[in-house]
């Protein structure tokens, strides 16, 4: 995954225990590629923004950004051992928030968790689990300084704004899916497969409306708090990221109940199917009882069948199987039995 | 689409990219029909409004259009790509609406969304994909001065009013089909046909609830926010709306409940058919079990079969026989399974 | 419908426009009968209060009605075409109350609109549809002038008791009905009658629900909103119509939630029949079996098979397939499959 | 019912018309034993509390309550023909409290009302319907006068407490009902019986949620709304009474919760039945007819069929249609479907 | 139980009434072990925290309890008979607070209860039902002594985020066997055994949200309502803990949602092996008339039936048999009816 920050910025510091970024900002302009100790001093000088992004970084290295931002303890633990519920929280004049990432892979959606601290001149970034890289969310920023000079703040719309986006494929890919199958399954009903695809559908819908459905709150409270952190002038974009959430959120909830409809749908498919079984089978039965209900009285070893002894009984008997026998065929196929 | 611009009200500037109409208007009657670039002069006059309609407009107009009325960037950029839901949104002095405007076509239905750009002395209207063109409101407004007169939330509202109108036929053509499939299914169950047609319609009415739902809270915010475009005396025209889209709501709701009734009622018919035809098949094959053991006895070719040799044996077999089928075919047949 | 105009009070004046009656009352007192065209002077004495109703008026005694009581354009465009859901809105000094009743005809439920115009020293009701006169709301209030006496807000109070009143009898036919049901489907299942009975219940409730449920908020408006219009002594009279439209707001998601219940029962019933009758089916098949197969060998023709010479032959194996089947019976029977 | 005064409190005064206990208590002693007619003048007296139990009493002895301590025609009205939903009401100074009562009669629920009216210096209960007496309410506060000396807050809070405690051992019971079903449907499916009894229990349980549920809100309002009747030395006991309603409530939800799960299983039970008996037939018919089939052929006329003039013919076929016989059975058991 | 305090912290004095420890903390570091009748007069102390532990404690122990800190006679009623729904309640300076502990016995959910009275220098648990001792927090807490010394609300919060924690493996445990149940699922539909389990998991987590939904609620109070008892400075540590509540009660959520899904995948799947059981029997069937029908008609005894006399006869009608039969297999295989 680091990828993007050798061959994309490779102006970046990448170090092995989790760095992927640490820059020094001033008017959107980068001035400097810091160390993390660096990073308070930097901080300090008025007009300058220190960006640091962290990859599943080792304790070592979060203590270190605690000392120099001075982060609170149980927000450098959330982020440590992750599998946090998407949530903003103010730690005395820092904020913290932790978004879930979405990604396919393999056809299954891959969950990743983004923490942010972001505070008076800084924003670090730590990412766990299956999640891209903030690096195109850099590049993007750095290529519009004007934008960028704004502050920490923009910074944040950025990053949430690149983690909604990011929402956008996986539910394309499984509306594509949805709207495959719910063509199959009207026409033939569900198969093992499908009941399977179903399922694990409704699952991973279930994981990204849970992934989701809290962010709508961090990001309202962004908008509306009033927090030091985010300036009048921005709330405009963060009302913007809420939207885009919103409208995420809507299009997992119709998938939702798509399948939900897909699922009774198929339910009644597979009713009307069974009942075709059914009557082809009682036809079938039907038809063939005629013939073996004659035959076995005229295979009686009475003594006095005169029928026997006709010249054409056999072949009178014969047609008259046959008769009956098409007569039942055409008034099933008729009634829509066969 | 542009068949209003051109046929109804013919003296519209209709430009390729996109500008269906730009007019000025004092006192509720038009006085020039003007370009994109005259817009901001026009309506700094006191008493005038300038009216804009845009379909699928260049973002060249677009950007024309904000230039002249300041518009927010997030706006305009929404106003480019679409896919927005319903919402309002206040940009400093200025109100931007989005709403969903639904269409039936070949028996689906088709949406469509509408941004509206409202401020002190302008409106500026910009449809996308299906949608019925606002030539009619327009014109409605022309020929009712003294309405049109009142201003720019004004024609807001006709707007709105004109929009949530055109819900109303698709409703009810959805509603005549839902009862003509529900006498179908309780007649006879649900065959392949209505199933598809059953989940097609309760996917296009939650599409259609989707885009309808948010409109109440834009409307109730036109209503009740006391914002700077609206005037005192408007609010009852939004109330109206209000309710107008809140009966839509109530309306799709109860489609949707109705619609899963039918899908209980129907597999509740779907069971009683298959229990019919196992009933059915059951009643048969008693029936026809009787000469088919009969028979099978006096086949055999036992030697000492006393039966064999009397004379009338086989009359009275073949009368043992046709009397028990009778007998059990009476009894299944007054038990109703056959 | 007018019947209860010309038979129960036939002094007031019943026009073919649709004005069904149109009094002033003093203390109570009807003083005059009047034309509407006076409404206005005679409102205007102190301590006069006029009473109109109107039964789909034209929509000249609309118009005129509206001149005299200076009514909001929009509330008399709604009053005109009907189709509104219940609301409460204040134009000005006056109230525009519209609510749904609901009368049994022929075993469905039919639906009718009360619009009502509320304003110092006035009421005018307007009926539509399929609906009871309030000829017994007049009677019962003349025959009482002390209550009357308290002015437009105690016939305000006296109507809606009274529309609410009449959702009662209704609920109650449909309880009947449910419980003559559930005896019915918990002993047999559900036929097609049934079903659609059923369905047709869910579908009226679901109606009766959208009629009733915005009337608990016209109420409780009419409760605690401090209008202008209702005097605090009053409240308690309001609340008591809160009380009971919540009450028949609870036995009709009572009923709704039974109606469920007896779906699913109802499932629950149809699948032990069907496994009943796959008993039955699978018993028989295995009884009739044993003659068959055992006759079949019998009935073969091969020269040397020693059996169909011994002289108590065919008695024994007659006597096997008697016992085989006897105690297959037995053991089905016993197993509760027959 | 009157045996509860009768047998426990003798020195009650019963009367024929409904009245169960009429006394005058002062610091929690009881003072005198009163009629209706002198309550008032009794209540005046400072540190005096009237204490009236009525058990469906006349409409004289209702007027007569009235007139003794001016309560509102309403409350009277809804305490003359019951049927109300619990709810608390204020009428000037007093409050009117209804609450329903349920206790199991013949394994199903019998629901009665509660009408409180409390004030300053008195307390009067109505019972209607099958409702246990509040004899041992009486009896308990009497002989603990310390706290009965407390007013008429503390008796309304003991006849909450009790009506609350004695839904318990109506839960209980259900409760236990419900376990002994599901341990029966999870073993065998669900016969007629059982379902009757599910959708009776369903049923009950919605009634008893339908009386529990808003007494949530009414103890509540007594909990927190400074109401003039309520001490606030008294609130911690109704916030004591709230929390078991609510332990009630969600109870009782999750008895409904369990039942709905309880019915879901029952179907997927009933539905693997069917399979099984499916299964069972189709393997017996597969073993029956390879006799069939094979002593078919050999029954056959034919003039040159080799086989049948072969000595050990008979023996070899019987051998076939036994071994393919065994055969079919091992696999099928093997299978699972035997 | 005690097992803890006799093994892991053995300084403690153990009653025989229920007395699991009783410790005196002072800047965190515990001081001395007392006897209850001593708390009050150390309490009184500055600077110095009562801590007592108590398991299923005799009325007596809980009487003398309430005496040392003057506690609610509500609160210790409450304390005696467990039971309780989770709740936060103040009474006078002192907090009562109920929790509902979860472990996994044997593969279904026991739950007890704990009961806290906090107040100014003083915490008293109580624990009820199958819970795990509180040593664990004891000893981490005492190992701590800087945490420690902020007082009575870091026990109070360490306690809380023990019990919650410990509700992480039940629900993995759970979370396990819903994997394996599913992966079962999908691939075979459900056994009897598969739908017991799945009834008695979802009864289960339903009870496990019942424990956990209202622990919420008392989190969120300890969070926000200045309460006296909790400093400020505590306050994020309660808000991890309601971050923990609110995970626990999404993933209990998911889960009762996944479960839901399996039901109903598992509905589809038995009802695809349904149908596929009746297409197997109808195809078998439809092959074995084939023999039966035409041997039937050469084992009659018509005298005159040319084709039993012809050489090659029998050959040809069993090749006619086998080839048909064949045809038939081959098309129900591609039909995937076999």
């Amino acid at each position: 995954m680091n990828v993007a920050s050798s061959t994309i910025v490779p102006t970046e510091a990448v170090s092995s225990e989790g760095v992927v970024a640490a820059g020094v900002y001033v008017d959107g302009r980068r001035v400097a590629s810091i160390a993390i100790d660096e990073a308070s001093s930097w901080r300090g000088r008025p007009g300058h923004v220190v960006w640091i992004g962290l990859h599943e970084p080792s304790l070592a290295v979060l203590t270190s950004v605690q000392r120099q931002f001075h982060l609170h303890d149980l927000a450098i633990e959330d982020a440590d051992h992750a599998h946090q519920r998407p949530k903003i929280e103010q730690y005395g004049d820092g904020l913290f928030i932790v978004a879930r990432t979405a990604q396919l892979v393999g056809g299954s959606i891959a969950f990743g968790e983004t923490h942010l601290f972001v505070g008076e001149g800084y924003l670090v970034s730590v990412r766990h689990g299956a999640s891209t890289s903030y690096a195109p969310v850099r590049e993007r920023c750095e290529s519009c300084p004007r934008a960028l000079a704004r502050g920490e703040d923009y910074i944040l719309y950025a990053i949430l704004d690149f983690i909604v986006d990011n929402y956008s494929p996986v539910l394309e890919t499984i509306q594509e899916e949805v709207e495959t199958m719910e063509a199959l399954v009207l026409a033939n009903g569900m198969g093992r497969a499908q009941i399977e695809r179903l399922y694990l559908l409704r699952r991973d819908l279930l994981r990204l409306r849970n992934a989701v459905g809290p962010l709508v709150e961090v990001c309202r409270r962004l908008e509306h708090d009033n927090l030091a952190m985010v300036r009048a002038s921005m709330q405009p974009l963060f009302r913007d990221v809420t939207d885009h959430v919103k409208t995420i959120q809507e299009q997992i909830d119709s998938l939702r109940e798509v399948l939900a409809f897909a699922f009774e749908a198929s339910l009644l498919v597979g009713q009307a199917q069974e009942t075709a079984v059914s009557k082809k089978l009682a036809s079938w039965l039907a038809i063939i009882a005629v013939p073996t209900a004659i035959a076995g009285i005229y295979g009686m070893n009475f003594k006095h069948m005169p029928e026997l002894h006709w010249e054409y009984g056999y072949y009178m008997v014969v047609g008259i199987i046959a008769t009956t026998c098409s007569v039942l065929f055409w008034r099933f196929r008729r009634a829509g039995w066969l």
